[in-house]
């Protein structure tokens, strides 16, 4: 028998107000006592769960149901948004997951509104849609990096919570996920990149210029917390020194997500009994 | 230790001048004599070795690679098309996947070359793209439906051999796999998503009437694999009533396209002693 939560992560990361990053220990595992290796147990079951939600969500949104889950995914670089993705989202039916990365923005996405892209990376009904990095990034490299003046970013977190407040009214439970890392821990990950010839590729000098600026990225950090973990689309703030402790929580809430739904099998919108007798019919 | 192939798929299952639609043995299983258990563990195996393939390749998009791969996945209803994508593609990091479902052309498609929509499609460098159902359905619901007059679409298959040339010389190596389902095991599931609350949702009654042109379907099959299976992207026409066969196959016929690429690990493009000394000299 798989081993449970002693507090669900929904209560135990939940972000509410007062919640101090400073003060986070990120290498600890909120709510979970039994480990890594029951973690993964653990990990596998919901998984099978997760799957069977899905297929689910999906027969619902090809029946012209409007609901769909959007995990939102932010952390600095080496936090583990990439295998999140791959071992909890790789559980699922690749057809059901619906996935964008957003880095730099194009010069098209540039001449946009900040949140077009957005917009029209949503998830369609039925799917799980997997944002890596998103409009959160306009006010955390944005900010850090001044790419526009304060007076620009600024309005923006009352902005996202005005859209995001849209979102969820047309049917998309959001599940956002701040991916913690320790700056130690980060240094670790860097390191393996700069040693592993299988792990180069993930290297860019410029992931070391962005990690001088910790502080300025930690104060950007602590603002999203404050100003957009909304009652309709609370932010979990998940110590990710860990990784199967980051997947873990990740697999938890989604499951939790979908169970929330309360989806239905869509009911036949054909006569059953006729389409039976007409196959049965056929010669073939 | 996972039981191996006597004749692998891509000698035995390979479209080759003369074959014979109308005699092949659609619930034998050409190659592989372990059977449906041997079966599950060798595709187990083979995904393992899938998911490291396709982490390089993926890489090696990265670093301005220009190779992909496209799974084209052709067949009559109920043959397993979703469940290759489930079971097969849903072992690899869905990150490094890119999938596309064709269905009825929308009033933009139709109002363009048969074409156009499925090059937008094409994978991008470093991604495994499949294609569920494709441009032969130009030349196979088309032509048993009669869309389009004889002279518009008998000149498709010369078009799509050549427009198939282009694409794998830009890079893309072509899997292309016809799952090929007899008339009664079609028949026993579809009856199956008549009986089961869970599979409603898969049924169409349009799907019985398609079934009624079985051997329209039939000749459109042939003349397909008479027609496109070319030196440069060849078919592979595997026999799908078990289910678990026609899913072994392809997971063997990607990891074969995967290896033949003989990617290596992209060579680091930054000085790395100079990285670590960096990254050393931080005081985080």
């Amino acid at each position: 028998m798989a081993k449970s939560w002693s507090t669900p992560p929904r209560e135990a990361l939940r972000v509410r107000a007062g919640f101090d990053l400073a003060k986070a220990d990120l290498a600890a595992t909120p709510g979970w006592e039994h480990g890594e290796t029951a973690a993964e147990k653990r990990l596998q079951k919901d998984g099978e769960h997760l799957s069977e939600l899905q297929e689910r969500l999906y027969a619902d949104g090809r029946s012209d149901g409007t609901r769909s889950v959007l995990l939102v995914l932010q952390g600095m670089d080496t936090s583990g948004k990439g295998g999140i993705v791959r071992h909890v989202l790789g559980m699922v039916d690749p057809q059901g997951v619906q996935l964008r990365s957003f880095g730099v923005p194009t010069e098209k996405e540039r001449s946009q509104h900040y949140l077009q892209r957005i917009r029209e990376a949503l998830p369609a009904p039925g799917r799980i849609g997997v944002f890596d990095r998103s409009h959160y990034e306009d006010v955390l490299v944005v900010r850090v990096n001044e790419l526009v003046p304060q007076e620009v970013w600024e309005p923006r977190y009352d902005e996202i919570n005005a859209f995001e407040r849209e979102v969820v009214d047309a049917g998309t439970t959001l599940v956002k996920v701040a991916l913690l890392v320790s700056p130690q821990e980060q240094k670790a990950r860097l390191r393996e990149r700069l040693e592993r010839p299988d792990k180069y590729w993930k290297f860019n000098p410029g992931d070391i210029d962005e990690r001088a600026k910790w502080p300025l990225y930690q104060e950007a950090y602590q603002a999203v917390l404050d100003r957009t973990s909304t009652e309709h689309a609370p932010w979990y703030a998940v110590p990710a020194d860990n990784k199967w402790y980051a997947q873990l929580v990740v697999g938890r809430l989604l499951r939790g997500a979908l169970e929330d739904l309360q989806l239905e099998w869509p009911a036949a919108d054909f006569d059953i009994e006729a389409e039976k007798a007409r196959l049965d019919a056929q010669t073939l």
